[in-house]
């Protein structure tokens, strides 16, 4: 892990970027942390520099709580080596959406599988690097999309004692499976009026976890239309279990 | 409105009992109010008694919070009169699901409909009495069920500004009709694993509000297994809209 730039922002949180291998990446720590700060992993689409003034404001908000922030680069993602069969799978999606088809789960498969099973390992991995820093130690949440990262890295991951995941769409069936297998405390946020997204399978995903703990926030509001209020209730969340 | 009866919790909270013609209440104001506090009406399914103690949780909880909380014997319940037509209605229901079968519409109609029509009104006639005394005057939410209250209230009367509602079933069909003229922000508590709750007509119901700012916050468990930090987000969610 090789820290490429380093800067403070105005409410004191260190933002720097790293790269780990090919992977780039942004810690933030907050301005103020004594004790090793919780951390907690922000997932995303992909593409860290469109997605960046979403997952600063995100950090800034939980290292307002204490929390440390962290997030990588997708595989095939902005500045990474795009991947022809995910391309192809892209744009198959692409293609069945804009006719108002249904998205056969074998599309799904094909453009979501390779993709958990290829970022899962970075995510853990960046996860050693982390934690091997002197500021870092303590508990450590996921928070956000892609929802079958989440679910995954839920279940291998035994450093994550806490997951806060953003309910999405295009769900490989097996991940359904992988669900029951979860038993960390979950939040689960779902905009009820998403058109991107499948109301039904976000509920029956819901209700597959095997988490004792499990709570779902629906909101009114499309894809991006997150209550910020949101946010504090994630804190808070994260608060209960990692602190 | 007479007061019967007073006392000042622990906490400092001041509980008093009153009567309003026959209908008893208790009203609980924060120990340390200066300006007018807010009121919010805490709804329950009736038998003032025996849901004492979980009404004087709640109440003690939002007067830390700096709210009033106010309730009312529902008609029929405690010691009100009975009334013959809902204790046959209540007898058929009780039949029907020891028998395991469906409960008809009609039977439902039959239970919440005339209760709604009697309830209204008296919770109407009680936040005037209440809202008359000195220490109050403030804005008003409802939190609690009995839904169908809490949906025809939240329909007709404009001093009710938020609404935090439990999640039942027994919802008279006509009662999704008022839910789509429901406009004030609303919480919707469900209880995923409820089995006396029919957890689809819960959502159904949660879709059919007119409300431009809705959440639910679905929570594992059966009907008394609401978490403890939904309390605090209701007290948040109250602050939000009353404060």
């Amino acid at each position: 892990m090789r820290f490429t730039s380093e800067q403070r922002l105005d409410d004191g949180v260190l933002e720097r970027e790293f790269t780990l291998g090919e992977i780039p990446g942004i810690l933030w720590t907050p301005g103020s942390a004594s004790a090793p700060a919780p951390l907690i992993l922000l997932g995303h689409p992909g593409g860290l520099h469109k997605m960046y003034p979403r997952l600063v404001a995100r950090a800034r908000h939980s290292a307002a709580e204490g929390f440390a922030a962290a997030t990588i680069e997708l595989p095939g993602s902005g500045d990474r080596p795009r991947s022809a069969a995910a391309e192809e799978a892209r744009a198959d999606l692409r293609r069945a959406l804009e006719a108002g088809e249904p998205v056969d789960d074998e599309i799904v498969d094909r453009l979501v599988l390779p993709l958990v099973e290829k970022a899962v390992p970075e995510w853990r991995t960046a996860l050693d690097a982390l934690l091997s820093l002197p500021e870092m130690g303590g508990p450590v949440g996921y928070a956000g999309g892609v929802i079958a990262i989440g679910i995954r890295l839920a279940v291998v991951e035994p450093r994550i004692s806490a997951a806060l995941l953003f309910a999405g769409s295009f769900v490989p069936r097996i991940l359904f499976e992988e669900a029951r297998q979860v038993t960390i405390p979950l939040q689960v946020l779902l905009q009820w009026d998403d058109e991107g997204n499948d109301r039904q399978l976000a509920l029956d995903l819901f209700d597959a976890f095997g988490s004792k703990e499990k709570t779902l926030h629906a909101n009114m509001g499309g894809h991006t239309g997150v209550p910020q209020f949101e946010g504090d209730d994630g804190n808070r969340f994260f608060a209960r279990h990692l602190k």
